[in-house]
């Protein structure tokens, strides 16, 4: 990598010729297939935005200007460009982070991964520059799937409303995002891509017209005079004009030089532009292209010249419910299925080639994709919406407004709940359970194994007069936890055996098989344990405050934010049973995660089964004023 | 009203003739005049729809064919064309709703008011209809307004993917939703708004294109040949048809005959159509269309001839922080201020005169409200985005991943949060102070009287690292509370006297003068009550678990759901101090709240003194042993 490991900063690309910079490409495509071999990643997208970053590094002064990237997992070789090259602990703890972070490097700004941000990023620094009288450039970088989402349109409605306030939007049109892009806006993007070009129609047509007369004046003039120029006729930008951005494109988005002059001459507009650069995600690298479903969007190990993954999982969450699904959708012809651009990721790929008829991809639109499925339930199916956890937030106000208010049997499936670990603070999805429980009438479940899911996620789609929600973790799926009982509608995974028990362990979802754990170590203090598997864990059982009353102390485990989660549902149930019976929520703790792997985030906050077994000892001794000073001050250091 | 009278369901429209369908809409017009002048209502939307909503009914079947409305505000008009007429206790107790409810009639679907979400439902609807081999039509009525909306967006690009799918968007078109419309959007309607159209141009010039050649080949060819058509050219519809919408119009919205004939052709045209209509708001009344700030969007209690209000409020929550913000602006040049859509409705109106270019309108899109807050704030400046609590639910995941996570000194201010009453179960702000609970980082005020409001502000805007928050009610501001003391940062607005208290009541924000009458009560029963305002009440203040040590029982009383709320958040606080102090939280049951006044409200859920005290009195009794059956039971009842 002779001309890579020179490059320590953005200003380095200035010295390279147009060969070294198509030779620094190749280093550079070399380099992501090698790295991210070895740790796993995000290959395809960064692959296709190679000679695009070279350019808007080279054409922008960054950090003085900014360069800003949508969803962030398109950000490796921005990184490699601004000084980090050691790849070889991507995503891993104290490694680079698979997207940009502020505490990396002072060319990041947006950490966040959840996608159609930048363009609202942009659209505030470049306000901030104006009344601060700042000569900065700001350059945002977004996909044509992330367009599909409502915040780029609010953006660009916005960006468009400010003539004189300058801002380059670059359109990294890959035709897709995880998966082809769908939409009236995908349509109008390859008619886009597909034009001659203005400047290609000027060279045949415009003299003529000029002397063509038309109703008593020149054609070009007529055409000017019908509100639209020529050159929007010629060209069809139409969309994006109309809104009141310049348009220029298309641009070979593998072509430095091209890319260069684009961007050069947007930068210098002194307006908001749309810069329209086409791209191949997976670039250069043949296993990548080869894959149709979604180009290596994000790969695990792999070998670096078959592509082929270095391990394969057990089975695992998702395919459960996918499943699950295909055999749902056999027997019921009124289910549906809705997914935001993820249709593989989420597990409906399987649905979708059974009944592809019975399946929506609402593009990366989780508004729409809730909003929609209380049409479809109102027009009398039942949609099941399946999306990651975290992405779910996007949706809030539509489950509580849309689905929830208008008592629509609508099942929203959560896949990744809980800590995901190495995609970092954004992609935990570990605020389902709390923000939830303020929608009435919604039921929540967790399930604790496979058979769990399958079972419950039947459960959820019986029920047509409220929504339903069935969240579950990332990876694979554990060994099944059977019950041992049964009370209300909770699942006893462990009775304490004889005598008065003295803890109540609650146990949500995936967590069971650590709190069995939990639930020995207690045993070996002579602690005696029910644990239970709630479930349904919105509503609280009615059996709850009952079941609380028996035992000495409850404790609830939760892979979920500890605010507001299901530890607190259960306190306040118990609270309004009168039942006040001290109980202690272990979970997550209210702060952002950085990336590691799930064994080593829910170790360092404490959800591990010796950690809450000596929280839980020391509890119990204080009850019985056996008042034990290492326990209390592990209780001690849970507060956050 | 002769005609209006004998109208009990929308097919009695189709005997009528033009000229009485004209007469209708003048008896329509005169009745929402007086009806309206008499409750109070939003008048001015549905001054302006009264042609449209005829023909709307006259050329779709409902219930069977679905007409939906966006926001609801403005189906007045719908109401009185099927079979609802008695509008003397409009929004009140036990009268009609001012939104399409449900449970009123079979012609009602949408009842959600927050804006841009017809089109995702009729998108739903449309899809059920067409899975389930059902010939029924729907007509979804958007305002140009709620086209800013990302959710809109969303809809529309799902919509323009299925070519064969009929539906109707009627794009109900008044320059304005509160204000008037901003941005990109805005001006290319206003572009469609200005045109001659396709038919009077090809009356001009179409024969001369055919016979006019051009590079070889007739002119027309020509331009078909690149791509779009000559229709596309003349009549700049431009943006939805480029999205694969068809495109009719402009209409005069007020001429009926014109409105039929564009839906009958849209119906029949057998895929989505926009209808673009024109309409003017407050029509045919003279004050409403003399008020350019909003219109007569939404009035109280009006002299019908004058439009005059009839009785005028005192200082309201609203303008107390509007005026503070001004103050603010003076001392500050890096606070900026950001609206969606509702300059005057929340107050912004007096920092927007004084600071024209420190102000930014985003539109119906709290979305990027909040993203480009933060892009402003990292940007180097400070701003305060003033918004219903209600319609924050929109930007939760904005809050929480852009602002939040990126720590940035963004204050957002919640108007019209906690029970508002008359708008009905879309409008109360009873969520705000749970889901925001989760958000780390993030301090939120409940200031309790008007000097708080200004000292919170004060307070939230020094904060440049983290979100902050400012929640306050709707309506009058009562009467100063003050403070008798100071613990921690909590004010102790009633101490309990002498020896050693039994309560401490934690009253949040606007409740304070119904808690320190709860104290009073208490007092009578000789239970001494300590009474604290949090003030910020996330974080937890430091000082609250020693306090809540010191008494015997902890009272929480909030304007918010008790799900995940303060009382939730304070008692996670006491557990984890390993203070086990029975706790007591009163707030806003979990379930959707109909309209009624905010007092009628208050007393149907317990949140009024006498309730709190019974309840409160019951739960000491029982500690003491006097076990007193009355109170445990109004304990009971409290359960939901």
């Amino acid at each position: 990598m002779p001309l890579l490991t020179r490059i320590t900063g953005p200003r380095d690309l200035d010295r390279l010729s147009l060969e070294e910079l198509d030779q620094l490409a190749q280093e550079i495509r070399t380099f992501l297939v090698e790295a991210v071999s070895k740790t796993g990643g995000h290959l395809g997208p960064n692959l296709g935005v190679v000679e695009l970053t070279i350019a808007l590094h080279r054409v922008f002064d960054s950090p003085r200007d900014k360069v800003l990237f949508d969803t962030g997992h398109q950000s490796y070789v921005h990184k490699l460009l601004t000084g980090r090259q050691d790849f070889s602990r991507l995503k891993m703890k104290g490694g680079l982070s698979g997207y940009p972070a502020q505490s990396e490097s002072e060319h990041d700004v947006i950490e966040n991964s959840h996608a159609s941000t930048v363009l609202g990023w942009a659209d505030g620094i470049a306000k901030a520059n104006e009344i601060q009288g700042l000569d900065r450039h700001v350059a945002a970088v977004i996909g044509d799937g992330a367009l599909t989402g409502g915040m780029a349109w609010e953006a660009l409605n916005n960006i468009a409303a400010a003539k004189d306030r300058p801002l380059v939007i670059v359109v990294n049109d890959n035709e897709r995002s995880y998966a082809p892009t769908i939409g009236g806006l995908a349509n109008h993007l390859a008619t886009l891509r597909t034009t001659d070009g203005y400047e290609r129609f000027l060279a045949r047509g415009k003299d003529l017209l000029e002397r063509t007369p038309v109703v008593g004046r020149p054609l070009y003039d007529t055409l000017h005079g019908a509100k639209k120029g020529l050159k929007d006729f010629i060209a069809p930008q139409g969309m994006f004009e109309d809104l009141g951005l310049k348009y220029v494109g298309p641009i070979d988005g593998h072509d430095i030089e091209a890319l260069e002059s684009a961007l050069t001459r947007a930068k210098r507009f002194g307006g908001p532009v749309i810069v329209h650069c086409l791209t191949e995600k997976g670039r250069g690298y043949q296993p990548a292209l080869a894959d149709e479903a979604d180009r290596f969007h994000a790969v695990g190990k792999i070998h670096p010249d078959t592509g082929l993954p270095i391990s394969t999982a057990g089975a695992d969450w998702t395919s459960v419910f996918g499943e699950e699904m295909v055999r749902l959708g056999e027997e019921r012809a009124d289910i549906v299925a809705i997914t935001a651009a993820m249709l593989q990721p989420v597990g409906l790929d399987k649905f979708a080639k059974r009944f592809p008829e019975r399946v929506y991809d609402v593009g990366i639109a989780e508004q729409h994709g809730a909003v929609s499925a209380a049409g479809l339930a109102h027009g009398g199916l039942h949609p099941v919406f399946a999306v990651y956890a975290t992405f779910l937030n996007r949706a809030f106000d539509q489950v509580l407004m849309d689905v929830a208010l208008h008592r629509c049997g609508v099942t929203f499936v959560l896949d990744r709940a809980g800590v995901t670990g190495t995609d970092g603070a954004s992609h935990n999805g570990m605020w389902d359970m709390s923000i939830l429980q303020v929608v009435p009438g919604l039921r929540l479940a967790a399930p604790r194994d496979a058979d769990q899911v399958r079972a419950q996620l039947r459960e959820a789609v019986a029920v047509d007069d409220a929504p339903t929600v069935v969240r579950f973790s990332k990876g694979a799926v554990g060994p099944a936890v059977p019950a041992v009982g049964r009370v209300g509608g909770m699942d006893v995974l462990r009775e304490p055996g004889t005598g008065n028990p003295d803890v109540l362990l609650v146990s949500v979802g995936a967590l069971a098989p650590m709190c069995l754990e939990v639930a020995d170590l207690l045993d070996k203090q002579g602690i005696t344990t029910t644990v239970v598997d709630p479930r349904w864990v919105k509503p609280v059982d009615e059996a709850m405050a009952p079941l609380a009353e028996r035992h000495r102390v409850v404790v609830t485990v939760e892979d979920n934010s500890r605010v507001g989660g299901v530890g607190s549902a259960i306190a306040q149930a118990l609270r309004d049973a009168g039942v006040d019976v001290p109980l202690r929520d272990f979970g997550i703790p209210p702060r952002f995660l950085d990336h590691a792997s799930r064994a080593e985030v829910l170790a360092e906050i404490g959800l591990t089964a010796p950690d809450i077994a000596r929280q839980v000892t020391g509890l119990v001794a204080k009850l019985d004023g056996r008042y034990d000073r290492s326990g209390a001050e592990a209780v001690e250091a849970t507060r956050d």
